[in-house]
């Protein structure tokens, strides 16, 4: 059994993580550590686990004395907050799961600038994968601070890199309009997230300079071997979970649907979360689940293709990719714990 | 591994049993029946299982051949349909675990008045038991004709049995205020169930002659060792799984909270799936998994009890159940395949 | 034109408030009072408005400052925080219409109770009216301070007040299962009523202990002429808009839902904003408007009633029966600025 | 009092138009004419209406005999219904008024390619005037056939107009990705449609086929002056209303997101119901009422514009549009009847 600790239990993703890892048949969850919860069992604050977890939330310091205890440590604060802890756990031995952004980006720099804020611990990036899991498989099984990759980048990296890694399109003309649940913006008390503000309603937000937009652009420029911009704009929309990331660019060749299909079916043919449609995909078929569902169409009139792909955030997004690495960062099946199957309606 | 067939697979219980059997560790599915997408392979029809299941759905003719390779036969179809089949079924030895209301109740007199149908197979009455697994764990296990609570008296009857078996309140007193998702009316192209109509609105159906009173009226009247009659009035929620049953009875004692809640705790102590809260219950909770959440409040001013149980319509209120009664019915362990948590949000 | 203030422009029923008097014929607003929006223009706020309300929200000094130019002054604040701007109001000899809970309760001692305040304007409240507008139109015509009724009071009221004028219930049985969507919650930054966490749940609150119970009561025993108790268990419905009260009683006389629609035809013959529906009623078809909707059933096995009624709950629950008793007050149609109809779907 | 008559009265656009002549100052509905629906008062399918509209609507061949007693004609059918019906209202010398595609392109082989049907009035093609009104009001002063904007044309010609009169923008660069609330697929029992397949979920439909596709790209043309194609995806959002296009383009020029919000501002200086806002839209805003929303982004990085309008798809996408050149084509005030604003939340 891996030792487990997570930090930040009692977010969106940290209880997604705790969801994952309570019926994962090799880890077992030693604390739950919870700034807002600290000393409330945390089955009282989700009764979905009423009478199955019925351990107190610890606070930080009390998480930092208990390092010890356990063989990986699972980080998911708001960006900015990873620093000091993933440092003290790494230099107990101990795995880091980071599920923030602090080690994501390769440039200190381009961290500063786009989230606006000192990188406290700059001597660990060069150290920190970037865990997309089916594209940077090998290092992962080497590594001990593992960046997991944001809801938006893990869709739309996984839509386009078939086409980056063949040069089908031109590099420059890449647009990722992507569609995200609420979860996606957390559990933070904040009005503009209230039932009443999100219900019945669409818009675009954080564009053209949402934090996931350099970090897309790093990971697509390492697979087209080039450096590369693109549009990246993500919109809410009123439902709990899901991400849709409709991606657009100029194809290089002549090609056809078909062709693109057929591509994509042979690149990601060994990849079990991976799922090439005929259809286009819709978020309600990986909601709850690791799946990543990818659609294609080449609009012969444009010249231009457009890849689907639909992942639900808290999980192949966040916790399940998360623990997706850490089953390769421990040897174990890549699979195991995360076989479970959307539940729709 | 037990064999299993299930009449009616594309519907929204069906489809959840499909979900359940098809990680349950000692069941397999053998066929899918569905009138409306024969020959088209289940997972076209439900993509969360894209590539997992690729078997073509057959037809009523089809499964009638195939009775022969299964063990246990899941009838899943609307009310008044499952006769022929059943009866074929339980000729073959086959045990009959039917999610519709054709067993329910004892009568034929009373199904016949309520459903406004003939009822085709009466001499089967005799001899199905009704399944709420909880109050009649003994008799399942010998049956060999099931007939699966509906949703709503199973969310009913979980909340009432306590009182009734101790004899805490006036019988006549019962008024059942339930609440239920839109899945609960089904899949069927109905222009009452499309999105634009149900969205944002709430509104009472059906009452007071909903047939789900008689089924209600019959299982609390055993408990109770009396006939009763009851008010229930069901009502539909924007949102597309989870049952609320808010029951109001008038106290025969002077009691409080805290006491019914430990004898409620008493009652269930056993119980995997019951859990007996001290806040109110939320549908969220329990949405995708086969537990319900019951809470309590004695209100002295007016001497009353209220219940509220809530549970998930097509797992406790459907397919959970099916296949927790198939548990018993074959021997198995009965919480196998089924201790999956709600996953939130 | 009548010139209003409105403190608390920015919640909810505030901004309501606003949308209504925008285009009412006689009357204009003055001032926008905003605690956390001060010196934000208040269609930057709420973008509905973008271009046509530019005026900056002003603070409570300053909305005190303003009084002079006013007429009336709606207060639209959490309770507890109308005393002494009602007060000053009045002093100056200005109407005064408190949306919240402040002058509602007959009785000092009652409100301490059930809202845990001090109450420290309790001279005013034996001139307060309380403005159910359909039954104490007579009194509102004279009032300057009227206390708007609650969501759930104006429902729950509305529904019961033939019976008991009547005296067709046994008043000691009567129970109100109250449904409401989110916006009766508030537009305070809470955990639980972001979109994560009221999306796909319904739940109970407050009950037995709800605030709205003491009020029901109150105005229902003097319809009665008789003290009585009521059971009031509100529930939280994922949609933004409406209320819906489903209310039981047992019947006194033997009667049907046909006489009993007749009765209540009768007795709200000239009301213009009650509708009796053959029909169950549905929020949909009231959401956005000053109407309300009630149907009946009686239950002949039971002998009791069911009344459902439905409103909006920030329209004939708030701001619309808040202007509607302004209409009375000045002497206006009472219908004026609120003949719009709900926009469906 | 100009006389109208609707034929399609109870589908969602046809039911807007109603809400919208209904308190039109200047317009009266003669009848109201529904297939489905035939005999049954208009208060019985639209219980907003009741006791306001006991009109029982019509058959098609009773609305025949009735255009002699009106002066316009709406016609809000799906795609090839509505060509004997106009020709028969237009021979009498009436108005007309269609919300749907069979007058909008201006090739008879471009309809019958995109719709896969035979257009039966193609003589009267050259004669209808598209009556997106901002761009084309002078024509519709003239038209007695007006082919009312499609709900996606209309939100994407507003937002790109301004950019292709200046040519600031790459005509073969044009993005449209769309998200329509599920009103806009119209009120037909479909599976497709119901809550518990829409709820939950986002999907894109029709890429890169969609029918309003070649209604875009004509009316951009013609903008242009010069031939373009462009890559147009709309999307299902699980909410009731709604239009939000984001639109990309390439920029020609060296400019600003400021630079752009000043020459839209300037652009549409004169428009009652086009708004340029300095934030992103968000579809709640405009949801029911005839206003268009507009923020405009130019991204330095990408030297690319995006441009997101936002409609309500019902009324400035179907009805309250119909309604705006019914005012210009009848010589009243254009925005008559058409001023009200959003009810949020």
């Amino acid at each position: 059994m891996i030792k487990a600790g997570i930090i930040g239990a009692t977010g969106y993703a940290g209880e997604q993580l705790v969801w994952i890892l309570n019926k994962h048949p090799n880890a077992s969850i030693e604390f739950y550590c919870s700034h807002n919860y600290t000393n409330v069992s945390f089955d009282n604050v989700y009764l979905n686990f009423y009478s199955f977890i019925e351990d107190k939330c610890i606070d930080i310091n009390e998480a930092i004395n208990r390092l010890k205890d356990i063989e990986v440590l699972f980080i998911s604060l708001p960006s900015g907050n990873a620093f000091d802890i993933a440092e003290k756990a790494l230099n107990l031995g101990i795995n880091v799961i980071d599920l923030g952004a602090d080690f994501r980006l390769d440039s200190k720099e381009v961290y500063e600038d786009w989230y606006v804020t000192k990188h406290k611990a700059a001597s660990l990036i060069k150290n920190s994968i970037y865990g997309l899991t089916e594209l940077n498989r090998d290092k992962i099984k080497e590594c001990n601070l593992l960046a997991n990759p944001g809801c938006y980048p893990t869709a739309t990296i996984l839509a386009l890199a078939p086409l980056l890694k063949n040069d089908l399109v031109n590099l420059n003309s890449i647009i990722v309009d992507a569609k995200s649940g609420v979860s996606g913006a957390g559990r933070g008390a904040n009005i503009a997230n209230l039932f009443t503000e999100c219900n019945e309603s669409i818009k675009a937000y954080g564009a053209p300079t949402h934090r996931h937009t350099p970090e897309i652009e790093q990971e697509l420029s390492k697979i087209a071997k080039k450096d590369l911009v693109i549009s990246f704009t993500p919109h809410l929309v009123p439902m709990s979970r899901g991400i849709l990331a409709t991606c657009y660019a100029n194809l290089n060749i002549d090609t056809n649907t078909e062709e693109l299909l057929n591509l994509y079916r042979e690149f990601y043919k060994d990849e079990y979360f991976i799922k090439i449609l005929d259809t286009l995909p819709e978020t309600r078929w990986v909601k709850g689940s690791n799946f990543c569902h990818i659609g294609i169409r080449v609009d012969k009139r444009t010249n231009r293709v457009m890849v689907l792909s639909s992942i639900d955030n808290l999980v192949k997004g966040a916790a399940g990719q998360a623990v997706q690495n850490m089953n390769i960062m421990f040897g174990l099946e890549e699979t195991e714990g995360l076989e479970f199957i959307s539940m729709v309606p």
